[in-house]
């Protein structure tokens, strides 16, 4: 398979395509960013990396963060983790409320903000500089200095935090949230500030596309088996309330984020990211899926 | 691999957990059957036979015909169907009517029984005979005689249609509906009425795990594509609102009834049924569930 | 004080606001009825008649239908039927299904449609012709042989009614439904094509202004206590999902239809009937309520 | 009418039938309250006392300080307040918030505790020391000093405010909150935390059975349409979603609060406060509740 071919063959034919969508403009922040742009990493298990268009452009991963934040509990509290979060669908928007107060407090699972929020308190219990640690914990799976944390973003994702903060409440009114409110926040803010290259970031998801070792990090990041249930909760929760379409119509586990960033894994072959701005109605890139259905069409894989 | 083997050991430590649930009894003739009963039966791709316990013992197929008739209209209607249904997990109970009210009349995913009605009316306005044409799918999947609709239990389940009567009427007020409720309601309940044992099961999703070519009907049931298709929607939405849970412990495409089945398929390797009638508080088999969570974990395969 | 003048004066100033709405056309039959038709009858408690407008003139009382159906069965059987419908405002518009799931059946109130259903299915259990019983409980109500069922209106519901038909079908499942499901739909259909006009409606209505005595059926139609909580549950629940604003602004107990009538009583003091086709989102009538705005401003009365 | 002999036989009569409910214990200082506590007063308009039982005991008037805020507020905001909190019953409980995301951020009425925050947040933009105001306010129309704040359970409540900070922080972020979330919500915690005696209630509550003009303040506090509306609204929604049945048995607007109170009006006629700890499943005082339906019965008055 010649990886390199494959990448311009579907960027081109994605372009001519000319979908469109928008930008996310919920902070000023992410308005700005250029709906043109458009970038692909594949990166298989030997390391050698296939990109093409924006690919190490670094762009604003949001919520694909919490792919990193859950590996990091994974690892240290195992079972007790999942009596406070769900491993089901959501079947509503990633950031309601209401299922929440049906569901008395326990989120659907870690990739809504609710569940992503109590990963984050379980990860402030655990260490005492949450966010420095996030950043290493991600230059290492990648193999490189490249964290970033926009500055702006953070700043300005922090004045319009009032939904996650209620979230945060409401998780502390039924005894779901350990740490103070705000300290929390403000990591669960700056963690979806980081920016990353589609390159970066393939490199970091290439242990779930490895039975959990990664070639970058050289250890062992997760065992076996739980890999493979993060691969699992990306498949039936990695796209807010579009996830069975993506299974459907791609077929990869995958996350993710409203910067138009999306990573996904093929397990045993290779890991990729994809990076366009303008999204759906869904929060999720029209191109970064167009792009992915498109590659798995041509390579006739899928995990099915 | 000696799968023989295999099924025999999980057969026994299942066995040794002594898990108990409870007999389905919405109907008398259901709650009939002893609940310790369990077989399971492994089926490769050269078409070996693997089984154990009561694999050979028919028993009520219930929703696991859902997959049965989405194949055959999968086929016929191709994409016009998917604004009849939705691919989506639908975070609710499998029969829910909230739901489809809040989505106007769209049933979130074909698994559900609002969404399985939606299939039978369209398998209704394609075929003459219905209940006569999937007995005969069926029997052709499994390359046998095999399918017997149970009439008492049929008889019985028409006496409770009232839910799912509600149901067609409230998509027929959405205009999601062509044929004559009662006929559909009779054609549905004959599909859950169906018997099979777990070997003819196996057999019968084989097609599954083989990218739609089925060994025992010698023919393409379904193009890879579609077959891939099948395999995404059980994965995200084949466990009721527990699908999330059996993806991350199980991490198998698969369908379960109320009757105790489940229906699951390794793709490139095997199809398997196991049965148990005792039910967990969701509807699904707690026997035959942690039976293929400890067959995955013996065999380190999973989809992930 | 004039009630003639009084009338006069409302129906004036309501016309020149102009306001405007949509003419229910869920069926032909009532989209046909010309939007200006604007009438409205207040009458005493001694029998006089003041009227204004398309007084005379029949309409489709629709829902207002609800409250003589209930005022039979509540006559006859007492608590026992508040054990299968409750009184508390929905919160949810008149025909969702969805709270009827939450709640197991129990509809919200008798004013909703699933809870009117009930009702008549109750009625259904004790008289042997309900509908006929139903046309002669309004004459005697009215004093005069008044109510027509208009059939064209009445089959064009029947063959718009599976909403309702889901509700009844969805009652039953819940064990909250004793007969024949297409008997009670002919009923509940009939009573909602009854047409009336403000003055027999208003007539029709008296009894509730009157602790229960009706001045033209010369008896006791229900007793104090009874009279009083049937107001009460039209206060709190008998504009849909916009009692609360009808309370706040009107301050009467009433009842809204679709066809565009109210009837609403002062107790002590009057019945009235104001009727206007147009309606406002919530389904009622914006000229009736504007009038009755106007009217119980001027009067400076009100419950409160 | 004898009131005084009224409110004895009021009093022995639910004395003898034994009630009991649960004194509210989401926080331990209201939990010490005991359980037999049981007082009335009743106030005519010529300022009459009659009192029973306890009702000179102070106690926690905890949601009936709604009524009070709101008063406030309706005076000085006019029409403006209505754009950020509707007047319809809820049909949900009191401190819900799904129904708040689902209507975008307007609480659907201002005795729900998202609409008493922003109740509270608007007489914070309006007075420079909110909670001086309010007790100046409650002092006034008593017509005496006798408002306390109770520091313990002012302290406690703040420690439990998770949920009601929860509740803000939503609603600033449908931009329905303008003021520091912290400040909002104290001044809200010491609203509910004032103690009052039966009698004060009473005398307090005066002005709303007197068409809006307070005998003890000796000014008209609302004008008569305000009034009237304030009373619609306590008829609606004051019971929480116990409103409809208190509409339904006992026909009086009132205002209830988890501390056990009860304040009523009958127009024209008096005002009355009862207070009795133990509480039912929805929150309203088990006692209290039962001597306002006999009272009425026995006084054969109601508002219909």
């Amino acid at each position: 398979m010649d990886y390199q071919q494959l990448v311009e063959e579907v960027y081109r034919e994605v372009n001519e395509l000319n979908l469109r969508g928008k930008v996310a403009d919920y902070i000023p922040e992410l308005a700005k960013v250029s709906g043109d742009r458009f970038g692909m990493a594949l990166i298989t298990l030997k390391g050698e990396v296939y990109g093409i268009g924006d690919y190490q452009e670094p762009f604003s991963i949001q919520s694909i963060s919490k792919v990193f934040t859950l590996t990091m509990v994974f690892h240290v509290f195992r079972s007790k983790l999942w009596s406070r979060v769900n491993v089901e669908p959501s079947g509503n928007p990633f950031n309601s409320i209401a299922q929440l107060e049906y569901e008395k407090g326990i989120p659907r699972n870690p990739f809504l903000n609710a569940g992503a929020l109590v990963i984050t308190d379980a990860l402030t219990s655990k260490f005492d500089e949450p966010v420095r640690c996030i950043r290493e914990f991600i230059d290492e799976l990648a193999g490189q200095h490249c964290v970033r944390i926009n500055e702006e973003v953070m700043r300005s994702e922090l004045r319009h935090a009032e939904r996650n903060t209620a979230m945060a409440y409401f998780l502390k009114a039924y005894q779901n949230f350990d740490n103070d409110i705000q300290e929390v926040i403000r990591t669960y803010v700056s963690q979806c500030s980081i920016e990353m290259s589609c390159e970066e970031l393939a490199k970091a998801f290439s242990y779930l596309a490895n039975d959990g070792y990664s070639l970058f990090a050289k250890r062992e990041i997760l065992n076996e088996s739980q890999s493979r249930r993060v691969n699992a909760l990306m498949l039936t929760c990695g796209f807010y309330d579009e996830s069975g379409e993506f299974a459907f119509r791609v077929g990869l586990p995958g996350k993710s984020g409203v910067g138009g960033g999306v990573a996904a894994v093929l397990p045993g072959k290779f890991s990729i990211a994809v990076w366009s701005p303008e999204l759906n109605e869904k929060g999720n890139s029209v191109k970064a899926i167009k792009a992915l259905e498109l590659l798995t069409d041509k390579l006739k894989v899928s995990l099915f």
